[in-house]
């Protein structure tokens, strides 16, 4: 494992792809405050399905929106990976011992969290070397009730203070709505997909356009490891992610395939 | 390997990330055009550093600008992402046998592959199932010279159309600026992040902001299987990429690492 168990107060960065004012920012705030000094970067606006995406077209710009003893707050035009980028770059005096992102109003379980903005900001922690983990409720209602997931996110929170996370590695965690949960579950990504996608409509000048809707179809409704098992069945899910795509053990397959060697041109 | 030699004329999906007006997107457009019936949905402007975002906010419309056999455009509003979406659900009367994404202008070697809108378009399509490869030239420059990158591209595509993907895996392909290319080598991701990622500036109002930029930094310059060695030495790299980001090695290690037991809740 890696960094693990500080004799300093630990510097936790917190940001979201909900925005700064949501109700989610506010309980992971909650959850992190016992256990270092937290500073806050977060989207000025929702950003929600903004996945990894950084901003190039515009500049970005960051404000303080709140300080008091241990906690400050700051809020940016930028997503949640850019968040995590100025935070690191421009205003942390030190590499932070920790990125938190969420808690995200709604699910990032299965293949969601390729589209998240909550992965997206935890995933640019791991990039840049710092233990990450991601959380999301299962309520999309900007009123959900985060009391349940507060207690949760403390214990894995807690957890990762005391064990630290594998370099390269995030924590994927995805927390069912209510108060009847079962435990924390260890998970794979469930195999799946969205399907019916989109909700089609006529403007007032006659042109077809389209909402981005759908829903989510789970390729593999009885395997029991996964994290889609798990959030049916009541329980927390963490899935361990990795930075790093690639897929090992296609890499000698796909040499073998003779990939490329249709041309004159060397092939390695 | 998955889905190989068809017994029909293959239905190709193109998109890209610089828009529907690049030059790259014309010269993947003029690889694949000999393997089948193209369909072209790009977004109508430039979507780098997108990732694999999805458009939540606002509706999407999705437009034809061109019609000849073998051959329609469109653009859309959307992400790279949602442009494979709109396709996919609006658009095609059956599921194309590839996707391909690019040729972008710019590189989306190691890291980079999470910030990019045209490894996010080549997601897309292998979350549904589709074979698909995203490609990328070392080129920055709108007016990029693609003839080299269309001769490598081409011959990468001719392989995947012969041998197929394995399901789950998409191909991200990045190719060296210029003539003299040495050959085409299968990589892994190489190790690495981005440094010094601001420039920091006052606006005529007086507040600071700040344009993303910076350059990056391999953390194994030495390692001759990374894509990153295989650019820097003027190789042609293919990096197979997983869409299931779970850490399989971990799961155990997390397990036993007890998280989440400090609670008094059943944990499995």
């Amino acid at each position: 494992m890696g960094r693990t168990k500080t004799d300093h107060r630990p510097l936790i960065l917190v940001t979201n792809d909900d925005g700064v004012t949501a109700g989610g920012i506010k309980a992971l705030i909650e959850v992190v405050r016992p256990y270092g000094d937290i500073v806050v970067v977060a989207p000025d606006q929702a950003m929600s399905g903004m996945s990894h995406a950084i901003t190039v077209k515009v500049p970005l710009y960051l404000s303080k929106i709140h300080a008091e003893k241990g906690l400050e707050i700051y809020k940016s035009n930028g997503t949640p990976a850019d968040c995590v980028k100025l935070a690191l770059n421009t205003l942390l005096p030190k590499q932070p011992d920790f990125v938190v992102s969420g808690i995200n109003h709604g699910i990032n379980s299965s293949v969601s969290m390729h589209y998240s903005g909550t992965m997206g900001g935890a995933r640019e922690g791991v990039l840049n070397g710092i233990p990450s983990i991601g959380f999301s409720l299962l309520d999309y209602r900007a009123d959900a009730d985060f009391s349940t997931a507060i207690h949760y996110s403390r214990e894995i929170f807690s957890s990762v203070i005391s064990h630290g996370i594998e370099a390269g590695i995030c924590y994927n965690v995805n927390i069912p709505k209510g108060k009847g949960i079962n435990g924390i579950k260890v998970c794979r990504q469930a195999k799946g997909r969205w399907v019916e996608e989109f909700d089609e409509r006529i403007d007032p000048r006659g042109r077809t356009y389209y909402w981005l809707t759908g829903h989510f179809e789970n390729h593999e409704p009885e395997a029991d490891d996964t994290d889609e098992w798990a959030l049916a069945n009541g329980f927390v899910s963490i899935v361990p992610c990795n930075i790093d795509a690639t897929h090992f053990s296609g890499i000698q397959k796909l040499r073998e395939s003779g990939i490329g060697q249709v041309s004159s041109h060397n092939i390695v």
